[in-house]
């Protein structure tokens, strides 16, 4: 089994989690994390190549804002609140209260 | 005289603003400009070539994060923290709360 690399607490880096935070598509793939808990990939409809939605949640998850694991064949993702709060407190909780719901555009 | 652009408040983007703070060199100038209030470009004395530095001046500013004006031959910064503040409410305080001063790389 293929193990994901999570970054300890300790070793997040503010410029990292920013970074991450900084694309449409990732913020809108923590609202909905933040807003119903843990999800499997498959969650996100989103209209995106399915590499590219990978591309995103590994940037995530290498910046240490989610955790995956797997559970059968799904990869499950949850938001790491805890450890961020800890590192940067109030960030996320800002972060979230800007947080728009993301509309795909019109086919 | 060119002018530089600024987006307006109304304009300004959650992910566009977490991208332009999400690089260590662009941090430490949104912390300098928050401690120490108006600067010019040549305040920032990185050890990184002037064009780098150019390009990050210009992200932040395009972001809307800060703001440029020319005096004289100077380009005078400033941290756009009323707009970012009204716009993505505690999001700047604690950005600067965990941003700890950069350490250049020792030649």
């Amino acid at each position: 089994m293929r193990l994901f690399y999570h970054p300890h607490p300790h070793d997040l880096s503010l410029a990292s989690v920013l970074y991450a935070l900084g694309d449409p598509v990732r913020l809108e793939i923590v609202r909905l994390l933040a807003t119903q808990g843990e999800q499997p990939c498959a969650a996100f409809d989103f209209a995106i190549a399915k590499s590219t939605m990978s591309h995103h949640f590994r940037v995530l998850r290498e910046a240490g804002v989610l955790r995956c694991r797997k559970e059968g064949t799904q990869h499950l993702n949850s938001l790491r609140r805890q450890d961020l709060d800890q590192r940067f407190p109030g960030l996320l909780d800002a972060v979230l209260q800007s947080a728009t719901p993301r509309r795909d555009p019109q086919p």
